[in-house]
């Protein structure tokens, strides 16, 4: 497919670009977690990690799933779209680490 | 490799992320092109263009080659780290195509 005939290809440029996307998706990559694991591990505030996860839960990059023990337990999960995001940023990754120094 | 191992990641999704940037290198892809034919075949003003050229050539994602003939000839031309964002595009197009709909 050439570029200038996917109409998605600006919009996907948009998602991936925001700053913590990457960072989030790859936290997920291996599993679902809770608000504090991710919160822990990325190293970010709670108010941009809560407006981030909301914007990709938006997108159908990620799902919010609410387990109703006691206490309830909500956990973050990719979807497949955001499965799929993995080797994306693989290749943006490898690409950066090569050339970029 | 781990993602926040890759102190170039960040810069990987700013130059990536900047309008106009993936059609240029796609339309370099196939071969050198002056800047008319590049004006051309993309749709943009030539200062938007001239703008983005000279930011890829800082970036060293292409070099602008001067031929000494009558009337001089300049033809802009990826570097192989132009020519290495072809696969990145790829799997951000592959994916945006599939997914956001």
């Amino acid at each position: 497919m050439e570029i200038a005939k996917c109409p998605y290809f600006e919009e996907g440029v948009d998602i991936i670009s925001q700053r913590w996307v990457a960072l989030i998706v790859y936290n997920l990559l291996d599993g679902a977690k809770r608000f504090n694991q991710l919160e822990e591990s990325i190293g970010i505030s709670a108010s941009v990690l809560s407006e981030r996860l909301k914007f990709l839960e938006k997108k159908s990059i990620l799902k919010r799933v609410v387990y109703p023990e006691t206490p309830v337990r909500i956990e973050y999960e990719l979807t497949d779209m955001g499965v799929a995001l993995g080797p994306v940023f693989d290749s943006l990754m490898t690409w950066s680490d090569e050339y970029i120094k």
